[in-house]
């Protein structure tokens, strides 16, 4: 059985989706499974009608965003949705939908990019989660 | 011995406080033991000062937190404080306060709910997480 | 071998690397390793340039913010940089720069305080990650 990365993406900012896409792709790049679970603000930015919009970041780094904002965009840094999909393609990634904020939120599956394998429970992750070599809340 | 989540949460806002009581009863359901250690803002979350005050968002959901608030209200969700008590009813859950911050802030353990169990050091903390096999900071 | 504690150090306000040297301490102190990947805001507070500047907590807890800087203040508390540099000298503590982050933004290792040992890729990374006890982002 592979070594796994499990990750709670509960945050929605652009800054904290980064590492998202990024600890994935080095995961898969070292031969990793990687399961990610998508709740609250974090499963938002992955909805169709979030896509497109501009991204946003953290406030408590305001006075630095514009710049890195500008750097990302000048060294055409793929988004963390397009760094996630490259390493689906690469490697065993599976992405999750927090049924709990679906149900909360009255959101059904086909609500999000199909980037989302399929839906889960806390729990459900949980028990996939319980024998992964590094599991992250980001 | 049972597996285990081991969660550091020193956020203390609204929206990240519903993860630890949501991935605890995840847990729990799933037959693992929790441990959980509360320190800065986290830690002041469970004081009994802080017990009824209004909840607090991140600033950074500032758009979305209206609307989430509205609906934690409208399907009556748990509290994250009264969905831990659930968990700790039917499973092995222990919370603990971190000493440091205590110590800097003059706090002693009758100053928190009786939820939090005991008061531990981060060295303590880290002995306990060292075996668990998910591992969290939130 | 040793057990282990590896962290991704996402964030770069003051309250939030607290935790990283306090973290790093009580590894130590039970006779753990610790790696330590600096990366995005968290590696921005590594810089020379950085070092100095007036602590800047998490805008969520705004409210609270003045009261913990002045304990802090009082009770002499030392910096996260001062404390991960004592862990260094007690125990095997590794801090790593993230190379993706100081390509994006044109930085080179010498821009950051000599507590940082080596530049590292997110692979590579999460490769020492994987078997380590406990993992956590901050």
């Amino acid at each position: 059985m592979a070594d796994k990365l499990a990750m709670v993406v509960f945050s929605g900012t652009a800054d904290r989706l980064f590492p998202v896409g990024v600890l994935t792709s080095g995961a898969v790049a070292m031969g990793m499974d990687v399961e990610i679970f998508l709740t609250f603000w974090g499963l938002q930015a992955f909805s169709k009608k979030a896509q497109g919009a501009p991204p946003k970041f953290s406030t408590d780094y305001a006075d630095m965003a514009p710049m890195f904002a500008q750097v990302l965009k000048e060294k055409n840094v793929p988004s963390p949705v397009e760094t996630l999909r490259k390493a689906k393609e690469l490697g065993n990634v599976k992405v999750y939908a927090c049924t709990m904020t679906m149900d909360l939120l009255g959101q059904k599956k086909e609500d999000f990019i199909d980037l989302v394998d399929a839906t889960a429970g806390v729990g459900e992750f949980m028990d996939k989660a319980r024998d992964a070599n590094v599991t992250l809340f980001i």
